[in-house]
């Protein structure tokens, strides 16, 4: 079947949410920690977290500053510093109800049964039961015009995982760490390896390595 | 084992990039359409596809402008129109293979093996072989200076797609249209679903829906 823009805006508010957050494919789980300059946590779910670049190593994601991410975007320009989390399927149903709308005086980790995790380096809080956390000092972000979303850019400073998730290439095996990836708003989804195949170059069929 | 940024800077070139596009978390899976103001079609495999906002349908990219990715930067510009296409389990191979270094006057169409499809609606073709297919209009783009790369954002215009994904609530089962996701740079994986959870309020668990 065929649907039009004309048609898609007069599609019941919610029902129009499911529909077009689907239309993107499967994305990445993961929980953003922050911290507020005095001291409070915050936790939030996110399935817009992108890779941005590998030298300088940066990650980014999509936020909506005036909605229940806003706490998320206010320590982050109070701090300079967010850890990104992966949501494997231990935890998958905890970081989905950090989405629910809590106030300031909350932390999501209290709320959502999760634990603060702290290094050094970062001044944000890693969540303990995420095996794989990587954590970024804020660099910039872009105001999409069309909406008003922003878009922020991270810089990796530090990277902890299990060391037997690494392949010598430098590949990390994320499904063997259990992390789950999401299709529309709540979709929670296990994965399968089927292959990972050769780098592609004109004229030769890619192979499975 | 915990690694900071001064040692990923020091991992070799290749080793990095596989480690470091690894980060993000799974990655949607989509090929890009896109045909020049001469007709020369261009295709070309993307996992950095996300939703920017449903009212307006919106949907965004991060691309690197100057690397192989510039056939479809620039047919963009020219003609304003590009396609979203779902890459599945029948066609990863295809799809990994547009990432080869094609010159201009080679279409991936034709060097992959996949086919062209046109409606009225968008000037830019569809990949036939797709089961979940989106036709956009350019709207913005915005620069990360942090690096150079490029964040495009496009209005949906129309959307094609087999009528029994449609759940009730909007929600599309894109798994059940064979929608892969893809790990680090080469890691393609096939899903299955865990759950889809209520809509999350404070003090109420969520619950499998």
């Amino acid at each position: 079947m065929k649907t039009i823009k004309e048609k898609i805006l007069k599609f019941e508010k919610l029902y129009r949410a499911a529909f077009v957050n689907s239309l993107s494919g499967f994305k990445s789980a993961n929980l953003i920690g922050t911290i507020s300059r005095e001291g409070k946590t915050n936790l939030a779910i996110f399935n817009s977290v992108i890779h941005v670049g590998a030298n300088p190593p940066l990650m980014g994601f999509l936020m909506r500053p005036v909605s229940v991410e806003r706490h998320t975007y206010a320590n982050i320009k109070e701090t300079n510093h967010f850890t990104i989390n992966h949501i494997n399927k231990e935890i998958f149903k905890q970081a989905h109800q950090t989405s629910a709308r809590y106030g300031k005086e909350i932390s999501e980790f209290d709320a959502c049964e999760l634990t603060p995790e702290y290094t050094e380096t970062i001044k944000a809080p890693y969540v303990k039961e995420s095996k794989i956390k990587i954590g970024l000092k804020f660099l910039e972000e872009q105001e999409i015009k069309s909406n008003g979303t922003i878009f922020i850019v991270g810089e990796i400073r530090e990277v902890i995982l299990p060391y037997d998730i690494i392949l010598a290439d430098g590949f990390i095996d994320i499904e063997k760490a259990g992390t789950i990836a999401i299709s529309g708003l709540d979709g929670y989804h296990e994965t399968k390896r089927v292959a990972r195949l050769s780098y592609a170059k004109p004229g030769i069929k890619p192979e499975e390595t």
